[in-house]
């Protein structure tokens, strides 16, 4: 399959019109994915250069994520990508599970020995913006009108318009797509799947100027929607209650805002939360998103631009670092022996963790978001498992095993067991 | 309310026609949990009485759960109602789950120290209907024209036709309600909800000449549908595959059926039934339910009557001696004190459990079972969390938990933890 055809940018100037840089990887999105990669790249050697269409500004303020794994903050951490999480984070032992108006704790330390970080991702791309910048790395905000061509060839090229109106190309010999949920690179991979999922529910996210309303996150099943209580700085506070996916956020004024996280967060504990002036109002759609392959040829994709999840559990980001832990030593190995078998099955690798993920994040938003179908059962069951699964330390472990994260190169399928076969004579007396 | 309306056998005949028997406890519904019950009240001096509109034979020959949690199997033993299970029964350390055509063996023994045991329904209720005749019960099968009265009163009655065609009146105290998943009894309570799941699918299910296919139960999610080797003795088992609902058992022929097997089984380990004469096939339609409230002034509802669960995780019998592991003691303490406090409170109590257990049939449901709907999410998602699953510890000790079975009167949920408030001053740096 050649991709020439969707390169219209070719047709407007010849390729001598443009700043040629020559690097070995081109790295579509300079989001946490893509800068993270440049930053791993560069510690070993290996010389990137990293675009994005969006300006730094827009990144920084955009509010996402707000949780790290131990695993992500060990990586970013150890590899010098940033260092002040340990003094300008929060470690979070646990989560409550909040249902029937009653918290129920997991102390995720006692239960796994793990913890996690609350450090936004807004901050985490601050500071690795700063991380590159700082070690001379070569990422360009604000591009337009970005092309990539020849994925299938030795040489690739990324042709795009700077943030100064110059026509730029990048020849490379691998690209990375890190370009987000609403990734372009993904489409060059022929023959690929979308594998789907929508939910009937949606966010509605705010940021307040109130105090911490509690000590850690707090998931909470109620009888009339789902609530997150999360945190942003001890002035600033993260929130959200399931919505309508059609509601907008001119629908609310502050006041039915609060009214509603009363509503929902209502209990016998009579906890409530601490009301403040609301700066941020947002609708967050979401689904559930695989594409396979996430690789071919000298195309790769990491982080969203292959995969979201729904926001319940934390995993979107951490997936992204965790896709990143995989492709950098694979493209450092390349680059430094030309030997390609990490990279040629960086995606199979990629995939177990994923679906992992996905299935995760699948599970705590169908636990905790109340059902509109209208089905008696389906409530009742919903808290007959939350019962479960609150009761059962073996199931306490396995949430807190999966919220605080897997290893990053997870080991193939156990080995088949056949039915002991020579175990029968013995069974039929 | 009075229920006298819903009473016609007394327009019928005065109530000297019928042969009379006063009891303290008449229990409509000999199977397993009828059965039981009456054993474990007569064991400490309550009187009562059992009645079944279906014959012994019926009851006896009707193909239904083989799987016993180690509860029930001690609550059996130990009562002296059933003796021969640890030498008549086998006993299963665990069980495989099956996917991707391989074998993922869950050893229960090793994962929580508990077993089950493969010792048929119909087999129990053999056992039962013996105990109960040894001992002198009051058991009458095959009675017809059932009519419960006047259960909100101190003297409820239960009008039938015996199966000699005499019309008979059980005059008692208390009315038990465990006459199955088509009960009639429930109706009688008052404001009462049904909480009800109907499935996409069904079960196939065969009786087949051959040895033991496997040491343990095989829970097999293939790629075109689930199914399930189970056993009965080492001449004869009991294998099941998913069909669907409107399938009949005759639009199937024997080598359709191995070969359909086959299909779902097929794996890399080569892994393939034995084929032998089919000598029974039945098509299972499934759904989850359960009504609240169980209990109404005198009358108490027990085992299927109350709930019933798809049959994947085997709940169903075990779920019912769960019930009357907690009603007997309750009748018991009424009996001889008078001290309904037990009573009262027992419904409530068997609701923790039954919907624990109705939460894990139907994640044991869906898990399993091939989704008709198309969504390749959902299918790659499914094998995802079996993947999860079996490569969990925690996650496989938590269904180990579920499968053998939870304490029959389960604590009251943990205590409110609320967010720790006088940490949030801590938190707050």
């Amino acid at each position: 399959m050649s991709t020439s055809s969707a390169i219209p940018s070719q047709q407007q100037g010849t390729t001598t019109d443009r700043h040629l840089t020559t690097t070995r990887v081109g790295i579509v999105g300079g989001g946490p994915a893509g800068l993270m990669l440049s930053h791993l790249l560069a510690r070993d050697g290996v010389d990137n250069v990293v675009i994005d269409t969006r300006d730094h500004e827009t990144i920084a303020t955009t509010q996402r994520a707000g949780i790290l794994e131990a695993g992500s903050v060990r990586m970013l951490t150890e590899t010098g990508a940033i260092s002040r999480i340990p003094t300008e984070g929060y470690e979070h032992a646990g989560i409550y599970l909040r249902f029937n108006g009653t918290n129920h704790h997991l102390d995720f330390k006692e239960l796994v020995g793990q913890t996690v970080w609350l450090y936004p991702q807004n901050d985490a791309f601050i500071d690795l913006a700063a991380t590159r910048a700082r070690d001379g790395g070569d990422v360009r905000f604000g591009v337009s009108d970005t092309q990539v061509s020849g994925i299938e060839t030795d040489r690739p090229t990324i042709d795009f318009t700077d943030a100064d109106g110059n026509p730029c190309r990048i020849e490379c010999e691998i690209v990375v797509g890190a370009d987000g949920s609403r990734s372009k690179t993904r489409d060059l991979i022929p023959g690929r799947t979308k594998h789907t999922m929508k939910y009937p529910f949606a966010w509605f996210g705010i940021l307040a100027k109130t105090p911490f309303q509690a000590d850690e996150l707090i998931y909470c099943h109620g009888e009339s929607g789902f609530a997150l209580i999360s945190q942003r700085t001890p002035e600033i506070q993260r929130m959200y209650f399931q919505c309508d996916p059609d509601t907008t956020a001119e629908d609310w004024t502050d006041e039915q805002i609060w009214d509603r996280f009363d509503e929902i967060l209502a209990g016998p504990d009579g906890f409530r939360l601490q009301r403040g002036e609301i700066i941020e109002k947002t609708v967050l759609q979401f689904r559930s998103f695989v594409q396979e392959p996430m690789q071919y040829a000298n195309l790769f994709l990491a982080g969203d631009a292959a995969h979201t999840v729904p926001p319940t559990g934390a995993k979107g980001l951490n997936l992204a670092f965790a896709d990143v832990a995989l492709l950098a030593p694979a493209l450092v190995r390349w680059a430094g022996t030309g030997d390609r078998s990490e990279l040629d099955t960086y995606g199979e690798r990629a995939a177990k963790r994923i679906w992992k993920a996905q299935n995760f994040s699948y599970w705590m938003t169908q636990m905790l978001h109340t059902h509109t179908d209208g089905n008696s059962f389906t409530d009742k069951r919903q808290l007959g498992e939350l019962m479960s699964v609150t009761s059962s330390k073996e199931s306490m472990k396995y949430l807190a095993e999966c919220y605080t994260g897997w290893p990053y190169d997870l080991p193939d399928e156990a080995p088949a067991q056949a039915p002991a076969a020579e175990q029968l004579a013995e069974v039929a007396r």
